[in-house]
């Protein structure tokens, strides 16, 4: 069903305050289709028509919710119903909501909590944004490694319903330091008599709980894991990350680096939900700042003023030159940065591209003065044809090799490589750009300063 | 280990024939760091080395290569031990492998398989790159309604080898078309005696063939998936996505938009194995139509020159100008193509979204109105000053709808919205810029052209 008539259904169910409607219809579809349909609502309608639900049912809807609203619902449910609430959801899930609470409801919610609920949420909510900790579950199977695989099946059984998954499970020793981890197909397939020691995996790929989301990610995707458990400094195990949110989290990076390659800070939520002024505040600070970096465009002009005035015809080819170089600039920053953030490229491999680049960048530039000369020809003679086709050989080259280390060099100084924008790039090797070209217009033309 | 270590150390097994030594490698790594290393050798040698491990150990690295790698050892595979190779391959694995062959190789490998091997890679390799076929793989396990639990596991215990997940199984009718879904865990945590029919999921998220690998990955990570059934036009079940594949979707996804984004045609392979030839294909179509799109700033320019010839202190603010206006361009394109590509925003929330556009890019082009005005009355006086003042609000106001807008445009005839790159929207506002400013210009300072 589309969400603008599920909206229209559960509306006057709403109005209705119709129990039975809202619940066959969450019935028929996925708990995230019914949280598309929910976010639809302003909070205290989201939060009225979630409590004609079962709170099973609630707790099912709303980890899909999205976090604004979240939060904004929880803010107005009564402390015993938002404890309730809490014991129902994922750990993870669970973490993430308690930081969206403001400190007063945070401390008004935690009484209500069972003792461990309560440790494990104050613990998952403590790691910083973006982490493994912040992203990690504590909601994992561990099995022993002296237990036969028929009481690891046992166990399993029993936890089942409590974990985020019991297809890969880890085993522990009395400190539970990670020893080992075995998949329930593998599990199922050896001798129950076996020993879980004797069939366990001991090369376990595990991250720390200060790594980066997208290192978390990147691991779960390259050796295609279900979960990827997380160790503590002292060695011990402390949660897993499970791949659905290493998916979330790789689309979450994706548009946030397509933000940054075009100069808007990263945002705090889906472009879709945020506020105006969130939307001018993470734009306006790389406008004005390029702005003040297209000075030195506006330098360079200003410092050839006298042969612009005495050969006009030389501004009507500026924009195709400037434009060139920063157009191969913004092509070289992206490849690279992309090869950079999946990890094709290296730091170390910089001499390696570079060559490339600057072959790439030559054929480039020579295909762009061919194209320009007979312009040039056409519009201003010879000389100016000269100038303009030689211009764009450098400018092209210039650029590329710009576009192309700047991802290197911020990577270096421990900056995001995918700062090195598009607009920045552009806003560069314009002026680069407009002091070669009129450089070579000054020679070419035999003018003078 | 470094892949550079690895690399040495398997260099020295290889030339000394030495098996163990490879073997033992393998033995203490993932496949998938084994098979990093082997992509660093030249293809006869990797094949050779791949040789020294025993068939199930190479099946299990050969996936992991890089395409080309993949091909060309293929390639120099004597026929029989290739035929073997694709025998122990994953299904969806080994049909990616056969479209990497030549026609001939096709053709003399076909009649080495068994009969069922040879119709599956056939109907595999058949269906478009990049659509749900091409994906998906044919080693799924299905269930029927009246079977039993008990007997249900059984049969997945003897499944489980030859089959890619066991942990989401589908259950079929006699046509086999698809009735229900039901996982492993629910599998172990119901009653042994109870059937299938009564247990399964009958609501089954589901996707068609041809759909796009893009919209498979966004139905995987909209539901958290661990499998995705794939239906023919016949509505029968033919294949299942698995999430790691979806996972590689949606980073190969996000770097073909990236590099759209800047203008660079989709690349065959990853960037850092691409040739130089493919590199300057794939940027130098746009480069070229770029450069013809930035004559109509040229001609925007001469259109105004006399007024420049008069008034050369103009020329030094047109880069501020046009630059800010490209770039809040460029601003609004990367947000609204990730949110198309997300699905947080559709073609029909374009209305909305652009007015929330006007009134943040109104605030923006305020801000940077201000920030330059000041600049003008310093170099230029008051008239400049309102001039550029006036032209920068016009321009941040025209480059934003201008970014808003052309990715929808280009959706709405069917093309990717991504090619809405900054280069693009650069080009396009730099033209309407100059034309803004050296308009404003026109009326504010009382020139005639």
């Amino acid at each position: 069903m589309q969400k603008e008539q599920l909206f229209a259904t559960l509306s006057e169910a709403l109005a209705a305050n119709d129990k039975r409607a809202v619940r066959a219809e969450l019935e028929q579809m996925h708990a995230a289709d019914f949280a598309l349909a929910v976010n639809e609502f302003n909070a205290p309608l989201a939060a009225k028509l979630l409590d004609l639900l079962s709170l099973p049912d609630h707790a099912e809807v709303f980890p899909y919710l999205v976090p604004q609203m979240q939060a904004d619902i929880a803010a107005q449910m009564p402390r015993n119903e938002l404890a309730a609430l809490f014991s129902q959801m994922e750990s993870d899930e669970r973490a993430d909501l308690f930081n969206q609470l403001s400190k007063e409801q945070q401390q008004s919610l935690l009484p209500g909590l069972a003792q461990a609920e309560r440790e494990d949420v104050r613990r998952l909510a403590s790691y910083p944004e973006k982490t493994a900790g912040a992203q990690m579950s504590s909601d994992y199977a561990t099995l022993r490694s002296h237990w036969t695989v028929r009481k690891a099946l046992q166990r399993l059984r029993l936890e089942a319903p409590d974990k985020e998954t019991i297809y890969q499970t880890y085993v522990i020793d009395g400190d539970r330091h990670l020893v080992g981890t075995i998949s329930l197909r593998e599990l199922i397939l050896s001798n129950p008599e076996s020993l879980v020691a004797d069939i366990m995996l001991t090369e376990v790929v595990f991250v720390r709980v200060d790594e980066d989301q997208e290192d978390v990610a990147e691991k779960i995707r390259h050796y295609d894991l279900l979960a990827l458990p997380v160790l503590d400094s002292a060695e011990r195990l402390v949660g897993i990350v499970t791949y659905d949110d290493a998916m979330d989290a790789v689309v979450e990076e994706a548009t946030e680096d397509a933000h940054k390659s075009a100069s808007v800070a990263a945002l705090e939520a889906p472009m879709a939900t945020v506020s105006s002024w969130e939307l001018y505040r993470k734009r306006v600070g790389w406008l004005v700042l390029l702005v003040f970096g297209a000075l030195l465009s506006g330098a360079g002009i200003a410092h050839f003023e006298e042969i612009i005035e005495s050969n006009v015809a030389l501004v009507f080819f500026m924009p195709l030159l400037v434009g060139a170089g920063g157009n191969a600039g913004s092509q070289s920053a992206a490849l690279m940065v992309r090869a950079l953030a999946t990890g094709e490229v290296e730091m170390k491999d910089w001499v390696k591209v570079l060559g490339r680049e600057i072959f790439v960048a030559g054929a480039l530039g020579l295909t762009m003065a061919f194209a320009v000369f007979g312009l040039g020809l056409f519009r201003g003679g010879p000389d100016i044809a000269i100038t303009v086709a030689a211009a764009m050989v450098c400018v092209v080259l210039a650029g590329s090799l710009i576009g192309l280390c700047l991802p290197f060099i911020l990577s270096r100084i421990n900056m995001d490589p995918a700062t090195a924008s598009g607009p920045l790039v552009t806003t560069i090797v314009d002026a680069i750009g407009v002091v070669i070209y009129l450089g070579f217009a000054t020679v070419v033309l035999g003018l003078t300063l």
